[in-house]
Parts: structure tokens; C-alpha cells; sequence
């Protein structure tokens, strides 16, 4: 802020310029889209389906492509994403994962990191995937270690010395939530776990899985929302961005 | 019930004799002590420690040594146990577990069945007692596996060829309660889980670890009262005396 | 696993063979079914139909049969299993349980052990039946006593006495769940009780009968999931086979 | 108030005399004693003692008898009570119940009613005797029928027959709080049930016993808050005063 | 059970005798209507009628009527009505309160007791229905007072004069559930609180109005489960007969 | 009263005048419109729109259109707005909001005092909604601030002084329900706060908002239930009032 | 903040003074004192004391005052109020309010305005107390009007009429917490509403009247935190003030 | 695994060092001390003090000591660290944190690199200082920003340009919890969001703020337990080394 008002005050820059410099979202009416944001971190423009109407997605997506970014619809049917692609067809959807996207172009590094994305079971699979598809549109190498939980722990410890390679894992795991724990214990790299609402009874709609998650014995643990497959995409390619920097040097 | 009516029907039985056998129970005012589930099961009377005196503890040992039957007494602090002793210094008094005992004469059997007690930390410590040290007062060989969590899950695989000849397991934990899934996926007899209330934040008392073992993914698992190690007992000892029964023919 | 060891040093087996010994599962891409656990305790495989279309079910099953084994379905709709049975005619579906399974040859033994299978109300019925037949299933001699609720406690004193031959009881109920207390008193064997989610208002989906049956004050009961008949009949025939493998002998 | 109305327009009552007949307290500062109700309902002023000083509750007292009314204090420990008593020897202080009264005259008449006061186990004393002090105090007869839970039936149905000819019952229980379900369908009077916060683990201060009792599936049965022993007697006074006057005629 | 044991040792009873005098139900496979029960009691036979089909709830009306007894089904959709008076047409309807019924033949007695049913607001008024015909099916008078709530307190103000006649109260409330606090200062009657699930938002589902009715300050207030409006009338019936009992004599 | 008693007493009003004073209702059978709060506060009269037919709707609109009020009726869905303007076409329907009222003449006076709106995101515009177009029905001037969540802080920086000359600010807010604390400590009027229902996972349908604005940090902050816009908007009408007498005096 | 642009274009002022204009607080390093805040509002700086050492106290309590400025210090033990007053004897402690304040100087204006102090019971003095004394501090007349809960509605009809002509009530209230409903249907100004920690069982320490309070059917009221006077209190000054300006105008 | 595998069938390593080389962790008895993971990850060994007698940490120090590895031990009072330290006068006490520590020897490196702690009040100061002592243990670069919650929004921005420079930020807030919100708005970097069980009512010991923070509508933010500021350090350390391995090639 203070080299904005000295280029003020030394008469570089003009008060509109200034409050344009200031200014970090375009209002498009039903949606204030950041732009800012984005242009920081080098992610693309993520807009939330839920609740938006095929009509309000198409709209943020031109205003997005105007822009000349990429595009990362997430919680979008497959009846709202047919819809938006007639206008967009361009973009690719994912049924699994609810997902509708720029056509992700898999990065040529010398780079060897990657984001491990486990999960426990089979039913985990939608919110696993949600991870995986994000994290891969936000530009990280991604591999999936799938339906390893810890009731038949052989099938973890096939897969443990790869996974310990990652530079991050998400962890994905509805019912008691457990894997988070175990993989813990195993691996040195960050761990991002994911309650999903997976289960019946006193599962209370991933309560279970979020309690134990939080309360896990082992370190090197954090967690994110029930469900929010994209909320620990994002952070594992935050902390993901890191290691690549490294690399890259 | 129809064959005491047929006796008393024939005169074999007069009505006050009737009346007795179906009478389980003696008044002492303060305390009904079930004397007929003992004679059924062949388990020491139980006394629940907490709330009581030790006056009144002391008095209803008296009643259950007249009757020539072992005492175990539960969740009783070190003061009481010193002021019961004075009266009953032949008990044994466990500060770990807060139990007071006749002295466990070991069985000399030929068999080499035993219950497996687990617990996932050091502060599962004193349910894991109450619960191994119960299950020796009931007669059943136990063999302990403490702080085998599964942050740290070589220490869990070491022992598992072991804790696999068991009858039953007695699976303590806390915080987040996942040792039980783990070991529901190795061995292949029931396990008995006992959520224990220690933790914090989130943990919520226990209740985190309770819900944990309720959703467990893998089978073979039922679960009591958190920090119940007595009732985890109770009903291992059930099961084992199944297994026995067996060797014993 | 030092059996494997010394047999790799003294070349009595080569690396593919040890890893082979220790792989415990085929991954069918969508499912990895656990074989291993299946010849350990000669329980049928197990597929739990929610959230798994019928294709996804279809080829499961091929793949276990192809193993020469017993097929079993839980929580499967009466529209899938419809679609399932297209290419398994020889499969029995039980609409109350939402169960699929190879029909359940009953067993020839002299024993006379069975599995009593208690129910409160007849809204209870479906997590009975999904109890009782699993237990079948898993070859265990099943007796129903059914609307036997402590409201009308003379149903359940009718029936005591059969009851009380058993070698373990799964006693299902919902609204307040008291129905495993009354027979805790009763009984000398174990108990595994299951909370449902009948019942409205306070009744919060299951919560209060399985908070009952938590702090129950009757020994020689615990607990699984809120309408986990399944798993409460695993835990049964875990108990039972002890009892049987006695009669065998 | 249309009578009161009619006086005034009468002349037959002036203005401050209107107002005084709908006065129903008397305000001491710190309290406003409700005259008014004690004497349509003919039970003595009660005194909540928690939360209140030896000093107030003597006070209060003081305005009480000089009104010429008997006295009741709910929840008054031991230290406090030895204070009141210094002024107020004639009170009696019941140490089990926390209960200080003018010493209780049982009625001589010809009625054979009573209220039945049961409790579950040893630890439902303290909310049992509450209730049944109380409900004296407020000159019903009243029978006590303890430590008759459910795990031990035989205590109960001993005495069911006694039981039924009560007006009303107070059912007192802790832990899974199964009692009052049970006693609901072996009598055809009302039940009030009291939850005790007695219990451990996922008893949750009462919770528990508060949902079992709410969830009751036995007709009959109504409850009220957690330890409110005095407030179950007031509802059962209130209800066996029904049956009092009919006596009385 | 003495009298019955004399009788059988006088040879007086024989033990198919004394077992039949002990059954109290009637077994229809899916349903054990308690006929003993009712005759104890004089209300008619009451089926509850959801989770059962209309073919279940034809089949049990047979079997009360053939006992000569008057029907009540409570919890009935219309389409479930509708097809079972295809086969007893005789039976009423009340679709607001979900009811359905023999005729109610009003009571002409000389007695001026009645029972009060208050609701708070219009959105209560199917919970408070069910309480009033139940009551009136069960022999009871009737009155009722709705849209009473403490927002507007002059509605109640205006009606209070006339309830306080009532023998006893069902006070039916949504939302914060006040209403019983209110009229439990006023009258001095035992007064039956019924939550109702009506309200949004922190309401859930009935949960605060459970809350602020089990911690009424005010007496004589006792509660039953979230809109469970049967249970109130059937608590009220009971008490409501004693003092018939007295006007009849 | 007691100027009525006066009058009373004076002859100067008979006693049914008397009580007519005292009436503050109408009585339309299933409801009972408060006309008499109208009077005291000039807001036009409510109609709670959820769970009432459009029928209902339709006769108590009519009621109060007799009466010579505006209407407004809150959570009235689409199909019964439709319904219900067959026979009142001069009512305008608000699709977002999901209210059906009377056109609104907005104000012509001096003052330039306004009510201040304010939502975090577009999926809580149904509630600000709501909140903003009530308070306009009630004649108050609103400035709306939508989408100024906290995650985009300068989106709220950029308004902020024009919020700061507001009277009273609503402040809506869904998911961890943040923007009341931010605003707190930016503004110097009171801020009434509504939790919305928008969110997901461990949202728990608005609780996580619900808690954090009635745990704010900053003051000037206090709370109405989960959704209720037009609780919110009743508030600061009644708040903006006193700024508006001020300015028209 | 335009305005500090232009100056700093125009040379009127320099990049220090800008950044002075914007900072307001005073950082005392374990406490940043906000005095931009009180500047902006004519409220005294506020202590909150639990937490704090009387040391801490007492050094916050010097920098205020050489700012010139009065003094409140909520919710401070007496023993930290008496080693504070060692320092600063002038300032007033309130014991039941657990408030140290500066002496309130009662303004001497024509204004008959006022906030009105409700609660219900004895036990909600503390609280009330703090709202009282609180208010009375930020210059508002308060009158208090306690023990006027609903159980004995006369008490709070007696004072209805002087209650209407405040400008604002805040309304306090344990157990239940029905208060405020029922006063929210008897006055036209907004109601502050303040659940209490007062109660036992079922109360879930002042769960059960927060509930009630922010699902009350009445309009016009506004929730705070469980036992917040102080914010109950800020709230009321907020709005109170509204009404003053009007009258010193 | 098959490495070691390998080398026993070629003979180059025989039974007994293949199992060595599995082991991980050294057992005390009471504590099963993990060697392994400490050599894996660089940071000193950490003892949970809670629940262990400064007999159990003094002995556990020696083992580690003799291991040539630094102290650290969390959450032990100050009693327990005074004993402690008689036999370890070398360790350092730090009373706020409750922490035991080797002295810290700050690293001379390059890197300006550093990891930001930020708290909200001056209450959540403990959990903060927690979190940044172990920052330090585990080597990491450590910059304060405390006492910078959202009510006063200018205390943040002020500091908000060198937060943006750090790697990772531990964000600590007590009460609703908004902090992490308002920071992930304005950073790029991973946010670790720690919820502290500061505040009082409503909060919940702490499910106010942590609920706040998993449903963030920043991205970029993950959780740990309440109060648990070790685990967040641990969490910030993983992440921050991806950095510092960056700058240090």
C-alpha cells in the first residue's frame, strides 16, 4: 500500500489508477469474480456449481475465457454440465467427480513429485476423485491409491513405499475415518485427510470420520471439511507449489 | 417355571418352597445382591465401588464371603481400598486398574487359550487393568499387548501372530479409537472394543473414539461404554468360556 | 512371517512366491476382494450393495463363484437385485432383509447350538431378518423371537426358557432400545445388541436406543452400529463357531 | 375478572381493592413469594435451595410460617441446613434427599391410596427420596420400592402386584434408564419417569436415561427434566389428589 | 401369581389353566395384539399405523372387532385409510390428525369434567388433534383451545378462566415451546407438554421445544416425546379417569 | 387498566366496551389475526405463508384487505403465489425472496437514514432477500451490499463507508458465518446477524454459522435464527424507527 | 479513504500521517487498546478480566486513564477487584455483577427515556446485573424489573405498562427462557434477548434457553451469547442512543 | 521389504538383522519410544507430558538423551517441569506454552524464509506460544503476529504484507473462530487453522471456532484439534522444510 500512495504523491499515478490497483474482483451482477486471486496463485478460476443455475455457469465461464483462463467447474450434474456444454463444448466432464473442465494438459518437467490421493473404500471414490481432478487442473502430477483402508491394511502396505514418495498425500476415508492414522505413521510428508459422509447409523453424515481425523494420534495430520475434495486439492498444491519451485530451480 | 408348577401340583413343592427358587436376590438393604446369576455363571460377585461408602463396601463383602464366593470390587479409589483392607486385609488392591480382589489363583489347565488385552497408548493404561485384571478374576488366562497404537504400526505387526491365537480381544484406545479397525482386519476371532475418554479438543470425552468403533469398516468388532473395561470383560469372558468349555472335554 | 523368511534363505521359496503368500486380495479395479480373509474363516464373501450399481454387483459375484464360493449381498435393493438375478437366476433374494445369496444349505450336525435372534417390535423386522439370515448364511443354526418388547413383557418371559439354550443372542430394537437390558438379567450367554432407527421424534435416527444399550446396566451385552444387523450376525457367528467346534468334536 | 369488573362498576369494590385481589405475591426483595398459588392448591411454599444463602433461605422462611404455612426446601446441603436450623430448629433436615421441612404429619384417613415411588438402582437414592419426601410433605402416603431395575427382573416382578394399586408411580432411573418402559406395561396407573444423571461414559449426564424414557414404547408415561425429583412429586400430587377427593366423598 | 399357585395345588387349576390366565396377547404372525391389557383398562385397542400397509392394518382390525372391541388407528396416511375402508366402511376418518376410528359415541353423563387440549399456533394443530379424538375415543370430554400462543397472550388470557375447570391439560407447542411455562403458572391441573417438530432453523426438529418444556420453571408440568400427541392423550386419560371415577360414585 | 377500571367505575364505559378494549384479535377459525399490534406499530400485517393451503392464505388476506391494511406474506412458494393471485392480481411476487405483497410506495421524506443490507455470497440471497424486502414493506429505506464475504475483503472495504452511515445493518452470512465479526469492528450501529443454512459437511445446516455470530469477538452483534430474514428485517425496522421519529420531528 | 488520497496527491499530507490516520489502537504488548473505537462512539474502554492477571489489569487501567477516559472492567473475580482497587481506590466494584467501574455520573438530561432490565429469576441476577450496570456505564437510564419470569405471569403484567414505554428491553432468562416470548407479545420495541447458564439437567448450561430464544414466535427479539450482559447491554446502548439524539435534539 | 527380502536370500543379512531392521521404536515399559521416525524426519523426540509423572519424563529424557537427541516436552505444568528439571537442570521451562525444551539453537542460514503465527486475542496466547516454541524446536524460522483478531480488522492489515512473505501461516483463534477466514483471503501460502477452546455459553469449549474454520469459504485453510498447537507446528514444519530444502540447495 505505501509504494501505491508514494507513486500518488509523487504524481505517477492518478486516484482511479489507484483504486483500479486495489480493485481485485469484476462484478458481474450475481458473482463477484476474483481475479486477483488468481492471477497470486497461478490457479485457474474455480467456480462452486452447487446452487447455480446452467445459465449463471455459462455466463462466469465466458467472463473467465474472456480473461483467457482456464476453467474448474466443481459440484456440477451431469444434467447442468450437458446443458453448459452445449454452449462450451470444449470442456471436458467428469461424472465421477462432478467436475467440468479445461482440457488438463499434463505438465512435460523433469519433476519427479507428485500428490498421493488415497482413499478407503469404493464408495469414497467421488470425493477422491474431486481431489485428484483438481489438484491435476491446478498443474500437480497425481497418483491414486484406491480402496486401501485400513480393515485389509496388506493392501496399504503393498503400496506404502510409493506412496511415501509423494511430496503430500490427501486422504480420503468416510465410516471411522481411520486411514489418516495409520498412513501417519508410515509416511514424513504432509497429510491432508478428508471425513467423507460415507456410512450409516452413527455416522451421523461423516461426524465420525471428521472426530477421529481431528483427534488422530499420529502428526503431520490436518483436515479439511466432510467432503471437500476440492478444499484439500487446493492445499495439498499449495504446499505441493513448494517442492515444484525446488525442482525447478 | 412349569416344572415348579408341576411339583407344586403333585405336593412334591409346598408354595413357600416355590417361592424361593424363583428368589435371586438378598436384601441388605441398601444393596440386592444377585446371588443366583453367580450360582448360574460362575463369576465372582461384582461390586460397583463408585458412589459407595466403604462401610457399605465393607459390608456387602462380608454378605459375599458368607456366601464363600470370591469379591471383586471395581472403580475404587486408593483411600477407599485402605480403609476396606483394615476390616479385609486378604484383598488385593490394584492402584492401576482401582480394583480390590480376592487373590486370582491362577488355573493350572492344560489349555493354552488365552484373551488378548490391547490398548493403542499409556493412557489407556488403567481401563486396559481393569479390564485384564477382571477377566483374570473370572478365571480366564490373559496376555497383555499395551501401547500398540497404530501411529506407530510396526508395534501392532510384531505381535499379531500372537494376538491372533486368542480367543477374543480386548481392544482399548482413545483419542481416535482406530486400533480396533486395524486389528478386526488381522485376526479372525471377536473383538471386543472399549472406547476410553482420553484425549482432548475434539475428542469430546470418549465420544470421538466411540463413534470410531461403531462405524468400524471391518467386522468382528462390538463395542461398550467408554472406559468400561469391566464390561469389556464381562463379555470376553463370556466368549472364552466357550473355547474352554471345549478344551475341557 | 519368519516361517516365509527361513523359507526364502534356505531357497525353499523365491521372492514371488513370498509376496504372493502375503497378498491377501484381487483388485477388480472397482473392488479389491479380500480372498484371503474368506479361507481364514470360512465365511462367505460378503458385497455390500448400497452404492454399488447391479453391474458393478454382476461382476463382483462372477468373480467370487469363479473362487467356488457362496455369494452374499446386503443392503441390495428389490429393483437391483432384480437386475442382478437376470444373470444369476440361482441366487434367493429376501425382500425384508434386502438380501442376496446362494441358497443356505442347513446344516446336519448332532449339535444343537443355535443363534437366538430377539426383536422388540415388528418395525424391527428388517434389521432381524438381515441378523438372522446372515447368520444362516454363515452356517449357523438361527431360532426367531420376534415383538417380544419389554412393553409386554410376558411375550419375552413366554420364551426365556428357549432362549436361554442359546449360545449367543442378537437382540434388535429401536425407539428406547431397553429390550437387551431385560434379557442381560435373564440370560448367561453373550448378547450383541442393535440399535434401530425406528422410532421419531427424540428417537434421533437410533441415537437413543443406541445410548441405551451403551450404559446398560446389565452385563454380557455390547454393541454394533445403529441397523447393522449384518454386523452384529458376523459377531454371533464369530462367538458361536467356539461353541460349535466344541459340539464337533 | 369480569365479576371483579362488575364490583367495581357496582361500587362495591373500590379501585386499590381490585387491584389487590389479582396481586398473587409477596415481594421480599430478592424473592417474590407466590402466595396465591399455595392456597389454591393447598402444598406448602417450597424453597429451591440451590444458589441461595443460609440468610435468604431463612428469611424467606421467617415470611412463610407467617403466614402460618409449612415449609420445604428443595436442594439444601448439609452446611447450609446446619446454619438455617440455628434459627429454625424445628425443621428437620432429611441428609439423603437435601431436603428441610416442617416435620411431616401423615394424614389419618380411611383412604388406602398411595403413590409408589420406585428407583432403579442404590445410586437413584439421593432423586428417589427427593421425590418421596416431597410428595409427604405435600401429605400423599407413599411406598418406596428401590433397587428393582430391569437387569435383576425378579425385584421388580416381586413386587409388581403391591405396585399396581398405586394411583400413580414415580420412576426414578439412571444409566439406560429401561425401568419405567418395563413398569409401563405391567400397570394401568400414570407414570411419571424421572431421568437420574447417574451413569458414566456415553451416559452423558443423563442424556441417556432423558431419551430412553421420552422414547418409551409402554403408554402411560410422561417425564420430566433430568434429577427432578421434586418435580415428579408435584405432578404425582397432583394427579393422586384426584383420587384423594374421590375418596374423601 | 399366589392365588394361581394355590389354585393349581388345590388341584383347583390345571397348568394349561394357569398358563392361558398368564397369556395377555393374541399372535398374528406379524403383530401380538395385547388383549389383556385392554380389558384392564377400557380403552379401545390402538394400532399404530405407520410402517405397516393398509393389508396389515385390515387384518388386525378384523381380529380386534371379532373381539368385540372399537377400533383406533393412529399415524394413517389417506391413502392407507382410503383403502382400508374399502373394507370397513364403518370406520371414520379425521385427516388432520391422521386418525382412524369407530364412531365415538359421546359419553351422557352428569359429569362436567373435561379434558383441556391447548396448541400454541395453527401449524400444531394435527399434534393436537390426535391428542383430542384419542381422548375422545378413549371415552374422554373434550375441550379445545388452539392458536393460544404467548406472543399473543390475551387469546390465552381471554380462555384461561375455562381451562382452569379442566381436570387435566395437554398443552401442545412448536417453535420455542413456552406455552406450557405459561398456563402451568395459571392453572392447578397436572398439565401434559407435547413438543411438536413445527419451526425452522435452531429448532431442530423439535429439539427446543423439548428443551424448554423439561426445564419449565413452572410446576406441575411433566413431558412426552416430540409430537407425540397419542402419548399425551392416553397420559391424560389415565388421570383424567380418576376423577370420573369420583363423579360417577 | 386501570384507566379502563376508572372508566369503569365512572360510567363512562359498560363492561362490554371494557372487554372489547381488551381484545387485540380476530378469530378466523384457523387463525387468529392480531389486528391490534398492527395498530400499535404501523407494520402491515404477516402472514407465515409455509404450511398453509392457498385457500387459507387467500381468506386471511382477504380478512385484512377488509381491514384496510397492506399485506405480506414470507415463505410462500411459487405455485401457491400463483394460486393465490387469481383472486388478488394487485399482489406482487418476489421469486427470490418468496414473498407476496402489497406494491411498496417508497417513501418520500428528507431523511436520508437507510437500513443497511449485507450478504457473504450469492447462495445467501434468497434470506437477504427476504430480510430487505420486508424491511421495505415496512416503509423503511434499504441499501443492499451483496457478495462481500470476508474471503474477498476488499469487496466489503470498498463499500464500508457507505455502510457506516446506516442505522442499523442486517448481515447475512452462511457457511462459517464470518462477515458480522468483520463488519462489527467497522461500523459504530447495531448489527442484527442471520445464520444461513448455505453450506455443507460440517455446516450442520447453518449451525457453524449460527455459533460464530453468537460467539463474535467484536460487538454490537446480536442474533436471529437460522434463515429468518424476516425476524432480522422486524428487528431493525423496529431500531430504524427511532432514527426515523428523530428525523421527522 | 479517498479523502486521505487527494490530501497525500495534494501535498496536505504526508505518507506518516496517512498511515497515523488509519492506526487505532495502542499496542501495550499483551493487549492492543482500540481507542479509535471508543472515539468513534462515547462508550468507556472496556476490560473484559477473566483471563487476566490483576497486574494486567491494573496496567491497562493506567493507560486508559491517561487517555482521560472511564473505566468498566467485566466479569472480575472480588479478589482481583480488591488488589486492583489497591492502585486505583476510586474505582467501584459490584460484586453481584462482577463489574469495576469508574463512578456513573447519572446524566442530568429531560430525556424520560430509558432501557428496561428484565429477568426471570433470582438466579439471573449476575447477569442481569451486568447488563444493568453495564448500560448504566455507556450513560443509558436503566430501570430493572426482576423476578418476573413466566410461571407467575401477575408479577410481570403488574409492570407490563411502565416496561412498554422503554426504548429498548434486554430480556434475561434461565431454564427455559420463555421470558422473552412472552414479553415480545406485549411491547412495540426491540427486545435484546440473554439465555443464563441457570438451570440443571435437560438446561445443558443455557442451551435450552438459547434455543427458546432464538425460535421465539414472537417478533422483535434478538439473541446474544449465554450469560452476555455486557453484550446484551452494548447492544441496547447502541439503539438506545438512537432515541436519545432525538430527544436532546 | 523386498530389498531386505533380497539380501536374506542371498544370504548377506541373516533372520535376526532383517527383524532389527523393522524394528522402530525401543520399549521402556510404561512407553514404547519411536526411534525410527525421528531419524526419518530430523525433529527432535516429543513427549506428551499430560497423564505421565515427572518420574515417567525423567526417565524417558535419559533414554532419548542418550540417544544424542534434543528435548521436547509438551503440556507439562509447571510443578512436574520444576521436578523434572532437579535431575535435567539443562532444559528450559517456557511457563506460557508449558513446554520442556533443549535450548534452541537458531540456525545461521541464508534462508529468509519463516513460518507466521498468528492469534486472535491475547487469551489464545498459550496455544500460539505452543505452536511457535515447537516451530523453533523443529528448527523452523518463526515471526508473531499476535492479538490481530478480525473485531479490530486494522491490527491484521497493518501486518498483513510481511504475513504474506511467510511459507505457511498457523493461524490461533478462540470464540467464533473467523481469523483463518479473513487471512486465507488475503495470502497465498497454506493456512494451518488451530481453534482454541477460548471463549464461554455458546462456544462449546472450542466447536464454535473449529467448526468456523472447517467451513471456511477461504481456500487454502486446513484444521487441526482444538487447543492443539503442537500439532500444528508439526503440520507448518513438514510444510516449511519443502522450502527450506529449496533455498539451502
Amino acid at each position: 500500500m505505501e509504494d501505491i500512495l508514494k507513486q500518488v504523491q509523487l504524481g505517477k499515478m492518478n486516484i482511479a489508477e489507484a483504486k483500479e490497483k486495489l480493485a481485485t474482483y469484476e462484478d458481474l451482477g450475481f458473482a463477484k469474480v476474483d481475479h486477483h486471486r488468481k492471477k497470486r496463485q497461478g490457479f485457474p478460476e474455480t467456480i462452486f456449481g452447487e446452487g447455480k443455475t446452467a445459465e449463471q455457469i455459462t455466463a462466469i465461464i465466458a467472463s473467465i475465457q474472456a480473461n483467457g483462463d482456464a476453467i474448474l467447474v466443481t459440484r456440477i450434474s451431469k444434467e447442468k454440465a450437458v446443458e453448459v456444454r452445449k454452449t462450451h463444448p470444449e470442456l471436458i466432464y467428469n461424472e465421477v467427480a462432478e467436475l467440468l473442465h479445461t482440457e488438463i494438459a499434463h505438465k512435460k518437467t523433469a519433476s519427479t513429485n507428485f500428490i498421493a490421493v488415497l482413499c478407503a473404500g469404493t464408495s469414497d471414490l467421488k470425493v477422491a476423485e474431486e481431489a485428484a481432478v483438481t489438484a491435476e487442473a491446478f498443474g500437480c502430477e497425481v497418483r491414486r491409491f484406491y480402496d486401501v483402508g485400513v480393515a485389509g491394511l496388506h493392501r496399504l502396505l503393498d503400496n506404502i513405499e510409493e506412496i511415501q514418495q509423494a511430496t503430500v498425500s490427501i486422504t480420503v476415508a468416510g465410516m471411522e475415518g481411520a486411514l489418516p492414522s495409520v498412513v501417519g505413521g508410515l509416511v514424513s510428508h504432509p497429510i491432508i485427510a478428508v471425513p467423507t459422509s460415507v456410512g450409516y447409523g452413527a455416522n451421523f453424515s461423516g461426524l465420525s470420520a471428521l472426530l477421529t481425523m481431528l483427534n488422530s494420534c499420529a502428526s503431520g495430520i490436518s483436515v479439511v471439511n466432510i467432503d471437500n475434495g476440492y478444499g484439500a486439492a487446493y492445499n495439498a498444491a499449495l504446499i505441493h507449489r513448494l517442492a515444484e519451485q525446488k525442482e525447478e530451480e
